[in-house]
């Protein structure tokens, strides 16, 4: 699918903020897939749709998770997890976007998982950086990114897990897979 | 078993610091056994052996999660968290102690894990929180357990949690499944 077609199926579905957001993170993306060499247009397409579920209702989504047996304990983590699996489920049947490495990009985009594939960890990493994010801490993970794709991966979940752990907030039992999967690989070298 | 017998099993397989820490171990879970109402005898004997494994060398606790059909996935981790699963099976091999509330405060006294019973919850903030411990943060933990047991081990594994994160060290699922047994549970309140 091209660029601007898939930009405008996903516009609608999204605020302009949101829309202005994925922009940045399908540039991020598409820059971290030719610096690392991964399938660009695979990066620009899962980037863009990577936040299609976002404005879906909440009880859509749960329909959705309980429905199309995606991970039951889901429903037991903050509703902002929901909508990446959700979406990869809904960019396959409203978009017709059938690419198991896109639609696995999309899907562990928010919680990441272990094992995370070359696609998976540009997705991720580049919605942390994408130039509209200001949050602390955004610079350092920005610049190793550009070096050490892995290292930002690490520093990008590790911010995720310290964040929630402030708030004394779930953490989903895949980003702490992710997290592992970094450090014990690691420990090992 | 008696307490003076018990600390006779246990005093020669620790060193001498290790032997006090455990001895402050004892008095403070029996302190929280007598406050929220725990069987104070086996809170006393769980915190005893807590940590009966602790200087066995790695090689024979590696060969020993193996052979003992202990969670594989600890061979991953730090050998940091051995000593508590194969202190259980030792505690019951060579001690001869098979109360299965004991062994799985003992069992669980480092990783935590979901679900834990009120006895595994004593002997975890109590080895965090004895008098011997001096570490930044313990005073916080220490007031907490004597107010609220549920809200001083979500601070203890909170902590834990976050000091292995600095370290980019692993972090054992079961330690995040402690975590998130209790910040869900509180959600839902």
């Amino acid at each position: 699918m091209e660029r601007n077609a898939a930009l405008g199926i996903v516009k609608p579905q999204l605020t302009e903020k949101r829309f202005q957001h994925t922009i940045g993170v399908m540039d991020t993306a598409v820059q971290l897939a030719e610096l690392y060499g991964a399938d660009k247009k695979k990066a620009e397409l899962a980037a863009i749709f990577h936040d299609y579920a976002k404005f879906r209702p909440k009880k859509e989504m749960e329909k959705l998770i309980r429905e199309k047996q995606m991970p039951a304990d889901l429903l037991f983590h903050h509703h902002e997890l929901w909508h990446a699996p959700v979406g990869a489920y809904l960019v396959q049947h409203e978009a017709g976007i059938h690419d198991e490495e896109v639609l696995n990009a999309i899907r562990y985009h928010t919680s990441g998982r272990s094992g995370m594939t070359l696609l998976e960890k540009i997705v991720y990493v580049a919605d942390y950086i994408e130039p509209g994010r200001s949050f602390t801490g955004v610079e350092e993970v920005r610049e190793l990114a550009f070096q050490d794709l892995d290292l930002a991966l690490l520093k990008t979940v590790s911010n995720t897990i310290s964040f929630l752990l402030k708030k004394n907030r779930g953490i989903y039992p895949d980003t702490l897979a992710a997290y592992n999967d970094l450090v014990i690989t690691k420990l090992e070298d």
